[in-house]
């Protein structure tokens, strides 16, 4: 291919969380990947999918990688539209920073969409943590119906 | 889950493209997706991976059918890439109407971005047919590659 993905660099949030070395608002967690909320999230329950897997994006992931997540991020996408009784979902994933992607470890965005209830722009939202805690709670209580 | 999701139904444009009663422009094919364009594209080589097997959209899919779909997603996401430098691609997969969804099959967006150009709406943009041709035959150029 023409363009080559950049090398992965180790020096990113996502990377520092996998490693437990800054904290997070977890959700649920795998072998293979962790959910947490975003904490400047684009609507109520905003929250990521991140293959534990070393890659920039998608671009350069492995195949195996991408088959074990997405079911992941199916569940939480089913869990975060019942906590809050969300109209629809979006599920984003940014491929460098063009694109929109901000941290380069890959992951997926589950976006909770509700009726009269315009999106905020991608990581310009400010939310109080109590908020999100909040909300990650009401998540984890659906994902623990199973 | 609170909000169940619609029951699938088969009187879809995707579904009559996945029978072959309606005419696309096929970027590559397995036993379980097909991959084809967008005709009413975002930006410059936007195109479609559509699972064979039948669910309105990740909230009723199988893990198996996301499984299989995602890594394919990563290869037409290079293709396209590639097949006219970008820099950057968007992933994207929308839930139900209010999350944008128009076609109610299950499918992602690959949208390829490009430094200084302003996506357009979702299913707003009007591109000739000629010109959905020649990005098709530039992305399967691509994917010939391996």
């Amino acid at each position: 291919m023409s363009s080559a993905t950049p090398a992965y660099d180790d020096a990113n949030i996502f990377a520092k969380i996998l490693k437990g070395e800054i904290p997070s608002e977890p959700l649920f967690e795998t072998d293979a990947a962790v959910a947490i909320m975003d904490i400047m999230p684009q609507s109520k329950g905003h929250c990521l999918v991140i293959p534990r897997a070393a890659s920039r994006n998608l671009l350069d992931a492995t195949d195996e990688t991408l088959a074990t997540v997405m079911p992941l991020v199916a569940k939480l996408a089913r869990a975060a539209k019942a906590a809050f009784g969300a109209d629809g979902v979006r599920i984003a994933q940014f491929n460098e920073e063009l694109a929109g992607q901000t941290v380069f470890h890959l992951h997926f965005h589950v976006i909770p969409v509700y009726a009269g209830v315009a999106l905020k722009q991608h990581a310009m939202g400010e939310v109080p943590m109590a908020t999100i805690k909040a909300h990650a709670e009401a998540i984890r209580a659906e994902l623990a119906k199973g």
